[in-house]
C-alpha cells in the first residue's frame, strides 16, 4: 500500500506554521509498513485540491489529509473530497449530538458556521473528535481512499491513533516495534560512546540515539512476525543498555517524563516533597502537578521570586541575603531548609539563579543557578551554569532539579 | 511569480525529521511577494524527482529544492536537475578550492565521495556554502528555474539569505507585510463573525483568522510598493479590527503573549500581584516569571495543592473546606483574599479545580475550575468548565486566569 500525506492550509504555505503533522503521520505509517510516497502542502482552494487528489491517486492508494475542517468558508477539504468522489453530504446525527454537547459544555449556542462540520456522506466512516468540533472521516471509492483528519495536532493525533491506525494496518503484517530508553545527565555523544559496541552490533534490533529538547533517548527498534516476537527481540538489548547507563537512565517509553518518574518514586517510597522556586518561578511545581496523583505527596510549593517572600515564607535570613546575595549556595540551602521546615516534608528542592536576559555579572553570569536539596535532615546546594535564553535556562534548571530529586531518592543520601 | 518548495529526502518521508526548511522558505518568499503554490516532499529517487519537476513546472516558474546534495550515492538532486535540463556537469574550480580548504581545516584528506559535490553545469550559478561541503546552484532554462539548496538548515538558511533572496526579489518589487492582532475570550468562529463585513471587504489588506494553541489571531496582510506603504495600508484596518473586538483583543504581534501583556500592565500601573494555585500548580506563576522584569511587581506565589497548605499559607478556613469542598467558589475567594493579605498585594489571582483524569463527579466534573480574583479590597470567583486532558485544562485555566487579571486592570473593577 502506498500513501500520501496532504496538508491543506494556506497558513502552512505562508510559513506561519510548521507541518509537524506530516512527520507524525509518516512515522506512524512507516511503523506499520506503509510507505509514504509523498508529502504535500497545498492552499485552501478547491481546484488545487481536486488537482492534488487527481495526481496523488496516479501514484498512491491512500491520501491522508490534515486541516481544512474548520467552520469557516475557506475550510473545504471535506467538501472537496466528497466532490471528488461524487458523494453527497447529509447531517450526521451522532456528530451533531456531540457538537451540541460541546457547545452546551462551554455554555454557548451552536454557531451557525459550525453546522457544516457535522455533515458527512452516508458512504463514509465518521471519526469522532473528542478534542474539537471537527470530526474526521474515511471515504472510500473503488480502490481509492481519502482519510480526512483535522489540522490541530492535539485533535489529529488521537484520531489517527484511535481510529485510523487499525483501519490501515495490513493483514498479517510483519510488525515493527520500538522501545525508548531515556537519559538525563549525559549528552548524546557521551551516551552513544558508552554504548558504541552495542550500537555497532545492532541489526535487529537497531539502536539509535536522539537528542531531544529535554533529554537524550535511545530508540531500540526490532521487527518480528508478531508484536510479541519483536518485543522479545528488544528485551535483552534494552536491559543491556539500561545496565550500562546505570543511574543516568531515568525512564522508559515515548511519553515518560522526569516528573512522572519522580512522582512515582515519591509515592512508592511514601516520601513527601515541597518546593521553593526563584528563577524557575513555579515551573518545578507545575511539572510535579502535571503528574496525576501527586497530591498524595506534594505538600506545598512556594514561588519566592522576591527577597521579601524568601524571608517571609522560607525564613531565609536577611544577613545571608545581604552577605552572599540571593543567588548563592548559602541562600539555596536556607531556602531548602526553610520550605522543608515549613511543610515538614521529607524532601525539598529549590532554585535560585539568574535566568536573564539582564542581571548577569562576571562572577554571577546569566545561566548561573543554584539548586538546593533537602533530604531527611541533610541539606546541600549544587551550582550549575545553563546555556540559552531565559526560557531554556529555566527549563534546564527545572529538569536538573527534578533529576536531582530522583537521584537522591535512589541513592538514599545527598551526594 | 509562482514557486514550489521541493524537499528531497527519504528521512523526511519516514518521519525522522520535520521539514522546517519549508516553513523558513515559505515565510521568506511570502515576504518578497512570491506566492508558494505547493510544498512537497519526495524520496531520494531519480524517477520520482523527474516526475515532480515535470508536474511542478506545469504550475509554477521556480522550484526550490532542499536536500539531496550530500556525498553519497543516494544524494541526487543536483544530478537529476541537470538531467532534467539536459545540462552537463564539469569540475567547478572555485568550489574545488573551497572543498580543499574545508578539509585542510579539519586536517583530513578530501574524501573521494565529496568530489561529486564540486561538479556543476557551466550554465548555472554556483552558490558557495561556507557552512558545509555542498555548494548550491541556480539553474535556469527557458522560463524554468530550479534553485538547489542543501538540506541542513544551518547551511540552507544563510545560502538563501545571502544569494537567493536577492536573485528572486522582483524588480520594483511590491512588499508584502502582515501584522497580527491577538484575541482571548472569543472562539475563532465567533470572532470571525464579528468581523465578517471587514473580512469580506478585504482585498488589500486581507484579513484571516487562525485558531492557535492558546488564542485566536487575525492576520492582516497588505502589499505595497514599499514596506512603509504596506504598513500604512494595514494601519487603519488594524485599528478598525481592534476597535470592533474591544477588550477581547489583548495584544498584537507574532510573539506577544498574555503574560507579557499582564506583566507590562502591572508594571505600567504600578500594581503588585500574588498568586495561589491549586490545579494549575505553579503554571500561572511560571508564566509570569517568563516575563523579564516581573520581579518589580510579583510579590509571591503559592502552590497550595493540598488542603493543609491552603489553610497554612492562605488562611483558608477548615469549615469552608469541609462545607463546600476545595473546588468551590467560596474557597477560591478565601484563597484570593488569603494570598493578597499575606503579601499585601494590589491584585491576586488563584485557581482551584479538577484537572483530571480522575476526581470528577457529576456536580464537579473534570475540567471544572474556579478562578478567584482579588483587586484592591474586593474579591470575586468565576466558574469555568474547560475541555481536554489534564495538561489542556491546566493550560486553559492559566491563560483564562491571566486574562481575568488583564481585564480587571483595564476595567478598573471586578465585573
Amino acid at each position: 500500500m502506498k500513501a500520501e500525506i496532504l496538508a491543506v492550509g494556506t497558513e502552512i504555505l505562508l510559513g506561519d506554521i510548521v507541518n509537524t503533522n506530516a512527520q507524525f503521520l509518516s512515522k506512524e505509517l512507516a511503523s506499520i509498513g506503509i510507505s509514504v510516497y509523498r508529502q504535500e502542502v497545498i492552499g485552501d482552494n478547491e481546484d488545487r485540491l481536486l488537482e492534488a487528489f487527481e495526481e496523488a491517486f496516479k501514484r498512491s492508494d491512500v491520501i491522508i489529509t490534515t486541516g481544512g475542517l474548520g467552520p469557516t468558508g475557506d475550510d473545504l477539504t471535506k467538501e472537496t473530497a466528497c466532490k471528488y468522489f461524487g458523494m453527497e453530504m447529509v447531517l450526521h446525527e451522532e456528530s451533531y449530538e456531540a457538537l451540541k454537547g460541546f457547545f452546551s459544555k462551554i455554555k454557548k449556542e451552536i454557531s451557525q458556521s459550525n453546522m457544516k462540520q457535522v455533515y458527512f456522506p452516508k458512504e463514509g466512516i465518521v471519526l469522532s473528535n473528542p478534542n474539537g468540533t471537527a470530526p474526521g472521516a474515511i471515504l472510500k471509492k473503488d480502490n481509492k481512499t481519502i482519510i480526512i483528519l483535522p489540522g490541530p495536532p492535539k485533535e489529529m493525533k488521537p484520531m489517527y491513533l484511535n481510529h485510523v491506525k487499525n483501519y490501515l494496518m495490513p493483514e498479517g503484517f510483519g510488525v515493527i516495534k520500538s522501545e525508548v530508553v531515556r537519559i538525563l545527565g549525559l549528552g548524546e555523544s557521551t551516551a552513544a560512546e558508552k554504548l558504541k559496541d552495542i550500537i555497532d552490533a545492532g541489526v535487529n534490533p537497531t539502536i539509535a540515539p536522539y537528542a531531544k529538547q529535554e533529554d537524550v533517548i535511545f530508540r531500540i527498534t526490532a521487527s518480528g512476525k508478531t508484536e510479541e516476537e519483536a518485543l522479545e527481540i528488544i528485551k535483552p538489548i534494552k536491559e543491556k543498555v539500561k545496565a550500562r547507563l546505570g543511574i543516568d537512565c531515568y525512564g522508559e517509553g515515548e511519553d515518560n517524563t522526569i516528573e512522572q518518574v519522580v512522582g512515582t518514586l515519591l509515592i512508592e517510597r511514601d516520601l513527601s516533597i515541597s518546593t521553593a522556586e526563584s528563577c524557575t518561578g513555579g515551573m518545578i511545581a507545575s511539572r510535579l502537578v502535571a503528574y496525576p496523583g501527586i497530591s498524595q505527596v506534594f505538600l506545598e510549593g512556594a514561588v519566592t521570586y522576591s527577597n521579601e517572600s524568601k524571608t517571609r515564607t522560607l525564613g531565609v535570613s536577611c544577613e545571608t541575603l545581604e552577605k552572599y546575595g540571593a543567588v548563592s549556595e548559602q541562600i539555596a540551602k536556607e531556602m531548602a531548609l526553610g520550605i522543608a521546615n515549613r511543610t515538614d516534608s521529607d524532601v525539598s528542592v529549590v532554585t535560585t539563579g539568574i535566568a536573564g536576559p539582564g542581571g548577569g555579572t562576571k562572577e554571577k553570569p546569566v545561566g548561573l543557578v543554584y539548586i538546593g536539596l533537602y533530604y531527611k535532615g541533610a541539606v546541600k546546594a549544587y551550582r550549575y551554569e545553563f546555556n540559552g535564553d531565559r526560557d531554556k535556562i529555566r527549563t534546564s534548571a527545572s529538569i536538573k532539579a527534578l533529576d536531582k530529586v530522583r537521584r537522591v531518592i535512589l541513592e538514599g543520601k545527598l551526594l
